[in-house]
């Protein structure tokens, strides 16, 4: 790179004092996300007390969701239908649980409660070598979520996909039903975060869906998902925007998504 | 609706219990943003100098943020390239002020410095009448984020859609020139949030993404974005999760985006 200006002398060092402040921000997170739990405990158990009357509420809740069903198989959801209740508990900021009780299907599939527990851990990133990164702003060092695999019972209908019962795992044919059932959602529940490309995909993504967003905003999504409901059953076209000065226009869209409510 | 049976007497006494329950949320979500504010204002402050130090900073961010660009125009990102800096300031979690500095472009566009101010306030929902709601889990009220018009330099090169140049705002092609206008970047900063479907759409939105999201990740993005770059400009085949079991198989996509890094 020849020699150092002082203009990229001056610049490096703001690249080092700026991972330093990315530390600060981090351990502020961290120290923000405790103070929250601290202050929801209760609020979330009372929640939780109150949701189990509500008939359908997480059916309800996760058939509406946008991006859960983008996790798992179109098949899945005559399961997740079955979902009476979820339920997340923490330990800290980084030790958490997520309780999920499915309802039975007769012939088909079990009536069980099944807790899968999640850490996050400090590991070392060895997706890139040290020769690769030539700034010295980033300290190898990521935070990953990490898992248990955890016992399930499989629907009788997805026998021909699940783990333990194909006895062919080299042929094409047992290879594509084996990956089959590690991206369903039961898939998941085997998910350890330690084998990547081997599991259940973004497994940690979804652990997150479920810890950061949908278990929080429960409610809220409840609430928006009943009301889309009850505006497809709704006949009259009283949406405000529609009679309005800008939206006629079609050169641009600007409609983004919105994750929270 | 007939008579009310017990089991729908529950059900309703769990919503309003609910309803309630959401109230305590609410405030405590409000409680942990003013602790994040009062924990992170002097880090921030030490890393808007730090981050100015690093030529086009911004720059990257911003047009390699997957949704800013659905905001605004294309053409925009002309003078998005032109931002040198972006702070936000909060007075408290419901008052914040979004202050953006422009470089200029010769006999194009005037370097600038200007404060955007806003405020969440609370309002009457009047997109529903009171007839239409026939629970009472709602009380009617919305938080709304609302804002004042402030006074930018528009380039000369947006002149015919600028809309204190325009003279002619009643035939179609004025209309049409007038709304490219009030879609720009430029048209944002006299959003006000009280006049719905008339000003720059889902300008709520593009607030909450700088003040939520571009601002406190800013230097994940700036990161993020660089590899992505330097990814680019790499041949090599290092991809962890190119050589793996379970990514060859096309079935299921599972990529849902995440917001968060």
């Amino acid at each position: 790179m020849g020699e150092v200006k002082p203009n990229e002398e001056e610049e490096s060092n703001a690249f080092l004092q700026l991972a330093e402040c990315e530390l600060k921000v981090d351990a502020i997170e961290k120290d923000v996300a405790q103070y929250r739990l601290d202050k929801m405990k209760s609020v979330y158990q009372e929640r939780d007390g109150l949701v189990n009357k509500i008939p359908e509420f997480w059916k309800i809740v996760l058939s509406q969701h946008t991006d859960f069903a983008n996790y798992i198989r179109a098949s899945d959801f005559t399961y997740v239908d079955c979902i009476q209740d979820v339920k997340v508990e923490w330990d800290n900021v980084d030790e958490f649980k997520i309780i999920i009780k499915f309802d039975g299907i007769k012939d088909d599939f079990e009536a069980q409660t099944v807790t899968k527990q999640f850490k996050r851990q400090k590991i070392i990133d060895d997706t890139k070598s040290k020769e690769d990164s030539d700034s010295d702003d980033d300290d190898d060092e990521l935070e990953k979520l990490i898992s248990e695999p955890v016992d399930i019972k499989w629907p009788k209908k997805y026998e021909d996909i699940c783990p333990e019962s194909i006895q062919d795992k080299k042929s094409p044919e047992g290879k594509k039903k084996y990956r089959q059932g590690m991206k369903s959602l039961f898939g998941w529940f085997r998910w350890t975060g330690l084998k990547p490309g081997k599991e259940f995909p973004h497994g940690d993504s979804f652990a997150e869906l479920i810890v950061d967003d949908l278990y929080p905003y429960c409610v809220k999504y409840y609430t928006e998902a009943h009301r889309d409901l009850e505006d497809e059953n709704d006949d009259s076209d009283s949406e405000s925007e529609g009679e309005l000065d800008l939206s006629d226009d079609e050169g641009n869209e600007n409609e983004p998504k919105r994750r929270k409510l």
